[in-house]
């Protein structure tokens, strides 16, 4: 048995919280167990230089985490005056994950910019990060509708992802931070809502693990990320 | 009348919530109105290196807004790679208003790290920092006194801080963004439950203001202080 | 009686000396005591980003110290790759002070930047630049009147600033190094020559204090202020 | 066809030298079509501090590019001060599949530290750094055997590393710079010498990719990896 | 006798690899002993801010080495944030000594970016980087005179650089690491091809030197410069 | 005639002014024409960590400009976040010019640490320096001494710089700015009382110059510098 007492494919409780702050065009807190993140995304009415004048938008991401998000303190990165990789690595795959569904051109010549900031932190930020965000982004994407800014949603489909794992030789889906790191295999996966693959990053912590290994954890991550996207069309319908 | 609709001598609605993420010894949640700051404390078990050896503690605060916690996005702080001036300002402020009311040799050798972090920004951030700092260190300091870490609290008195100013004007309490962004004067207060004065800057927006002005001002901030202490009490009696 | 020796109401000897370097449009050295300071005024014939366009002028101040202006050789800042959270607040402080008699609408669309070097320290540098450099702006204004790069004067008033503090007690004016770092009180004021607050920051380093000192220590005040004017006004008739 | 002329399944000519430069323990010149890399194993008889006393050692990466690498000149990172996102990522990537070999016990308390140097750019630069590096870290431990300063080698394994992708609809081996930027996913394997997968990291740059589509993918790193860990073996059995 | 076994006025065996790599309008390897650099010269089509507009060229450079291309490994300027004040002395050195030769008048409103990376280090980098450098800025003028973008060359003449030293009260030509580190004086001389003197950068680390030494280092030095600029000729005729 | 009237031999007349500022061990004034200079040595109690437990001390140096003591403001380099090349070469050179006449070994476990702060710039500011902080080191040594810190003095001799060029083809002594940006030959002659060659750094900033302008140059700085050594004597005897 894991040590959160799920069954292996069993999903944390998800709660999307629209309009969760009140300046950003979307704003939502997504709280996935002890996971909570709030998620905003904010209009900017330009495009970074290496598109300037070619008619599309941009979408980029910023993703950071409280000092006291975490059990042990973490030095605040703005004090230290550097962002680690970690931080960039995150940032880079939220950017990527959420352009995947965005036709940028339908944009006009605007920049989505996405913050993630990690208020809770119990495991699986990064991937609940992508799932709140894109709520946030269609909200966003609502406002410029609403103003007749843009004519169409650029947004052309869902997207949400889960980690999974191998714990104790047994691979199981949506880990917590404690499951996380004890476990051998860690996996992030973006998925859009036909289940098309637009990111996976896996490492092997302690021993490699096997295409059998990963055919499994593949279909855990197929099943969460369908309720995560539930969970997300659901919100947007309140 | 001013913009908030509210009596020149009528504080904000203010909710202070204990226990607001789970890591740290001390986390709270201040609202002041539409401002919303997680303001938590965190112990150290040792001191900076110019306190090492001197049987003595110390307490120091840092404090970031979220970039989408105002109306327009703000740079990152970690991505610019620097703090601003009036952040370090603000987080030097917050820890001398917290240290005036903490006898640092009953801490034995050990930090109290303040972080105030702003979710969503209506003005008075930094005094509303100081209002909900107190009590996430009130309440780091009872985790150490009920791990009996220490045998007495170092807190030797309440302290709470509360800006006013001069609205076209007249003397007002506790403004908001736009009121803050209108006003001639604004002035920030930190005072002791005894109504001691612990720091007090004031700046001229435009007029200077007179010693009248003056006293007015700080008759409001004393009855502002005193409802915010009630506050605090209240929120520690629960 | 005080460590210097002075009268609870008597000020440092002032000296101000104008046109101290050579390049600079204004040029001060202005000394309080053994506080040394060099305030420069030059003018930048462009305006910030945020004001482009609008007609106006802008002023600043950057404030440095000497590494080995003080008794203990500080780290340069330059080498230490940032400035101080209480540089920032002081240079922040200098240009706020130094608005608050400007009419930014009657310089143009340019700059006064105002450098205020400390050659030697013994307390009240931050107030010292003030009142020097108030002296070294006006002298770059004259320039610009002398050119007819302007019609009118953008000063509507002198300003100058001072510390006052409890001491053992008793409110004193203008502390030095030794009395300020013994005291309990440390309150710097800005005023103008019509004894308008432009700007007070006082903070209990040990006790709180309370409005009867705070009433003391701004009679102090006003009466430093009149004499550090006189001053300026005796330097600009030389 | 693809753009190189390569089969699907077709790797770039692979050549490894070792000893390429003199002062480090281990130094290799990898070259994989024009891809060239410099990656030198240096050891230091230290342990970074959260390892200290703890009885292991460490391995860590560091990757740079020559500025004229690639077809554009990019800026110097030491120059701007700050390594990119990219670069930080690789570095991770790169120690985490270095470690993964590594039982860090047998190593005593040093580090062994990796250093990747693009000297030309064409696509994979990431991946053959892994593969290199295995070699130069080969070396390195060799060195520290000849010296008796380990009783026992605490490599466990061959790492290699390749990518893969899928190209106008075909899964594709070994992109280069070429087919990488016009290619709809881009995924690095990287593998041990029992084909145990050790980390993927895989991205949709146009449409999502497909559990088909990965499986071939798959097929074609592992004989690619299989390719590469046998140049390995070649040269170091020279 | 000197450590390496040469006779005092005996450069080390030069080699100087045109074509390099790929990417590069010049990219040149050059070989002095055991010291190799690759030298890159890339066109920019702009110019820096204060040339824009005049109708001239620029030429700048820089300089880095790879973390273990010494004895001992060096901490990577990108990973600590900044360029050491040896790395930006050497650069401007370069930047200086090429510019020498440069009728930049003659380029257009375009910039050479030369980069010197140090792969093996043994002594003489910067005069060795100013050697092969000026072989890369050769190519990459070629590049521009047979695309005609340039009318006529820009390059007045050819430079070189070469180390002297007092070694044991000798004076010697070509210093290697161990004679540098062991030598009284150590100097750098740039000349051009009619042995006019561009730079001259002399130290002495134990004993000051006489005019004498001076005389006859320069001597050496003027035998060496004219050894080189025979090798630079060779290999732009090859 | 050079632009300042004097004669190509005539150095400009030069002013040592001790105990400048109070709190450093050593402070002098120096002024040479225009250019003024304070140059304060502070004794420090240890050793840089590369010398630590060697039984022998450490002189470094640092060097910076107000920001407005050039003609046009320059940027301040603590504003900045970081020196510029030019101010770490010229900091390294007064550090090296200064080492060549102190045997560190009587210094002790114990750093002196110069400060050179330009407070008005007209040319010649690194040679200044030298010739200023070699006094200010003097006057720091003789506090050690008094003190008895230290048995002998580690002085083993005086130093000082000066500057000297080839103006319109004429070589010429001690040049001032305008001289400065106008010559074809720069360089900086570093000297002790005996005539050792200490530093010597030359530059030809339009055409290249023989051995023979070389050999005026250092007749003239020989002169040059005998004089500045009587001045440094001068002062060291009121």
């Amino acid at each position: 048995m894991r040590p959160s007492k799920r069954r292996p494919d069993q999903l944390r409780s998800v709660q999307i919280t629209r309009h969760y702050t009140r300046h950003a065009e979307g704003s939502v807190l997504i709280e996935c167990g002890d996971t909570r993140i709030i998620c905003t995304a904010s209009v900017d009415e330009k495009v970074p230089l290496f598109l300037r004048g070619k008619g599309q938008g941009w979408l980029t991401a910023e993703y950071g985490m409280l000092p006291r998000s975490t059990n042990e303190r973490m030095q605040r990165e703005a004090a230290k005056g550097k962002q680690s990789g970690r931080t960039m690595e995150i940032q880079r795959l939220i950017g990527r994950a959420l352009r995947s569904v965005m036709d940028l051109t339908k944009l006009g010549e605007r920049t989505i910019q996405v913050d993630c900031d990690v208020i809770q932190a119990d495991g699986g930020t990064r991937t609940a990060s992508i799932t709140g965000a894109f709520v946030a982004v269609h909200d966003a994407i609502g406002t410029l509708l609403r103003k007749q800014a843009i004519e169409a949603t650029p947004i052309t489909g869902h997207v949400a992802a889960v980690s999974v794992g191998v714990y104790e030789g047994v691979p199981m889906l949506d880990l917590d931070y404690l499951e996380d790191s004890r476990c051998d295999t860690d996996m992030n996966i973006v998925m859009t809502d036909d289940l098309g693959l637009v990111e996976m990053q896996g490492t092997a912590e302690g021993m490699p693990f096997s295409r059998n290994d990963l055919d499994m954890m593949l279909d855990l991550a197929q099943q969460g990320i369908r309720e995560l996207i539930a969970a997300q069309k659901n919100a947007l319908n309140r």
